[in-house]
């Protein structure tokens, strides 16, 4: 006999919808591969009209979020937003229920006092699809690698803002007009600051990290940088150079310390990493001893984080099923590096495009202020006249420190030929 | 307090010295993320010299594999081969041992009367290095995509021959040649034909194929097909239509059927799996709700391999310290699907070469007979003189009936302008 599992749904939007729809269609399936159904007993919205067209009773719909803890096994919070959805799973921790969020910005700020109620309770609490939505990478950190130290990871891990990149190369567009037709297709909010200006990208880095490094990180000590400043001339540039722009969440182990930082990145455009387009999000992990692995599928969207959210609660299930609660802990601190290495002293190459009058000496001035910060410039390229009289000038640097870098870059801006701020993006040889 | 288990492991070769090193080296990692420490207590091996340069004392090696069950709480099987490999397994089940291997060939040709031994004594059986190396993609299938129903998947499996493939293109060489080399780079067997005649691919495709649809198929309904019979040639004028070759495992359910199958096919060379090179493995997985997703890494080798047969060790330790074995269960039959389609009657595209003479008439003669099986031709070249007086043309069809397409080979090749054996490929437009 399959074992029932009554799970509570809080919040029936989009995700929401999406887990139903999947918990129906697919009830079979999960119940001859696990033994568990795990059936919908309940759904909370404020909007109790939200019932669509899924075959559901009802009486299955309450208005009451809270009310569904005491009815429920298994209570999935699907709300968002870091207040009411909080005090949801805080209290059903209290009462001893598991809970499956895909909260990501609720995990990133508030993950440490979840946790310890997880653990004072005994618990379950799951997140896999907190990042990179359909793909399962929560648990290949968490268990498919658990025996490796992780060298480094590269996300791709925001849908819109690869979207819009990888419009903006298609279609030969600048960001604005592209995330207006972005928006119109529905790929970014009315208001896209949390993707585009890499709020998303930063929880989602500081939820990996933390499971790579074992602390949480919270997202304070996540440099962030979003994709606002990027033109499609930059990408035009970087294509020139042999490279693509994405905005990339970057985790690396560098000798006993550790960096954390989200920002747009040239990286080679024949790398598995470029050739991830439109919505869709990958991760690269290398670790010691798996080596270099990637995982790549849709990051956001109904369908793609039910997949996750259903894996999550099938977990839960079993854990329910076998007593077994706890069995992967929600998060464990086991901190393996010595500190987060701050944004000016990390290394990086680097990508400068300055904006120059088209007179004899600028390459001459410009080249030796970089050389006399010890930074060697590993390609440079001056583009045809734009203005009336100024040209761009593109620079790719070798390695470099970014105290360094940041200051020969105030020193170029002082230059009486150099007309405008100069654009930099770094650049990663994955 | 960490949970000390004893570590069992037969077959002390290149994954075994990789599985024990790995557990030597991050062991305070596993054990800080799990509460877990799987400690080396015996390592079996016939020959008990290779202890190499690892940290284990002398005591720690026996000859007699069968005399490690008794002494440890998990069997790592690592010896291969059909035989002495099975009957260890099967000792350890009866003993209520939970074993973890990676030994496709036993699971693939006996996995139902392993699966069966596990079943009866309710021990765990893992598997996850059996498949793609250091990927974790039975954990994936198992329980990260348990919510979904899998339409399709499609494999690069066989490290060898992608590099080979590879090398090939990159080379602009042909297979003996690119063979041979491989062969003294370690990255291809003496007797290779495990591997280039497409039956290690079969193995893991049947275990892929049976996660997905809940039948233990084994691999006699697998078709397979090796990549002796690739031609750089043949590499050449796929890359003219825009497709690289590649060996590809493909499992399909087509309507309430399924099909399995392994053979050399053209797919696009803009896809993510056209680009996946060298000993690199990689799985594209299309379910219900997830969508399409891609897991890619080392498929073989001592670390890769030793990544996965850890995290499984460390799965069976956390089902010993919970007593949830079991939990999520070797292999569940839920069979959905009717039946298997016979190659004869799957669809394809198709790819021909035909050496024909260089006379009139002749692109009318093949293309009538391929016409009037109701087939449809989507483009065709003709290429410059080869010999003589014969050319080289290639053909690629639209969707065919394969019985249909083979029909038409056996009347084109009884034409007077054709010149030798038609070479076919079939193409994944994935």
């Amino acid at each position: 006999m399959d074992r029932l599992v009554k799970v509570g749904i809080a919040g029936f939007g989009t995700v929401g919808t999406g887990v139903v729809s999947c918990l129906l269609d697919n009830g079979d399936i999960i119940a001859s591969r696990t033994g568990i159904r795990p059936v919908v007993h309940r759904i909370a919205d404020i909007d109790s009209a939200r019932d669509g067209k899924l075959k559901i009773s009802r009486e299955t719909f309450v208005n009451d979020a809270m009310s569904i803890i005491d009815e429920c096994d298994v209570i999935v919070e699907l709300i968002g937003g870091t207040s009411f959805a909080k005090n949801l799973i805080l209290e059903a921790l209290k009462k001893g229920k598991p809970v499956v969020t895909a909260n990501k910005a609720l995990l990133a700020e508030h993950g440490k006092e979840l946790f310890a109620a997880a653990e004072k309770s005994k618990a379950d609490i799951y997140y896999e699809a907190s990042v990179a939505g359909g793909i399962p990478i929560i648990k290949a950190l968490r268990e498919g690698f658990v025996g490796n130290k992780i060298e480094r990871i590269y996300g791709i891990l925001n849908g819109t803002c690869n979207f819009i990149l990888s419009k903006m190369e298609k279609d030969r567009s600048d960001f604005d007009c592209v995330l207006d037709s972005a928006q119109r297709l529905g790929y970014a909010e009315s208001d896209p600051s949390l993707d585009i200006d890499g709020t998303d990208t930063v929880h989602k880095a500081a939820i990996l990290a933390s499971l790579a490094y074992g602390e949480w990180f919270g997202i304070e000590p996540v440099y962030k940088e979003g994709i606002r400043g990027i033109s499609f001339e930059d990408i035009r540039f970087a294509a020139e150079f042999g490279y693509k722009i994405k905005l990339l969440a970057i985790i690396k182990q560098q000798d006993d310390d550790v960096q954390i930082r989200v920002h747009p990145a040239l990286i080679p455009e024949d790398s598995m990493l470029a050739n991830v387009s439109d919505v869709y999000n990958a991760v690269q992990i290398k670790g010691h001893p798996v080596g270099e692995t990637l995982f790549y599928g849709r990051g956001a969207g109904r369908d793609a984080t039910a997949s996750a959210v259903v894996a999550d609660i099938v977990d839960v299930c079993l854990n329910l099923k076998f007593g077994s609660h706890r069995r992967v802990p929600a998060f464990k601190i086991g901190k393996q590096f010595r500190h987060i290495i701050p944004m000016n002293e990390v290394n990086s190459r680097y990508y400068l495009r300055i904006r120059v009058s088209d007179m004899p000496g600028v390459i001459a001035s410009i080249s030796s202020i970089i050389g006399s910060k010890n930074i060697s410039i590993s390609s440079i390229k001056q583009a045809e006249k734009e203005g009336e009289d100024s040209v761009s000038l593109t620079i790719l640097t070798h390695l470099a420190n970014e105290r360094l870098l940041m200051e020969s870059i105030c020193e170029i801006e002082k230059l009486n030929c150099v007309k405008s701020k100069v654009i930099l993006f770094r650049v990663e040889d994955i």
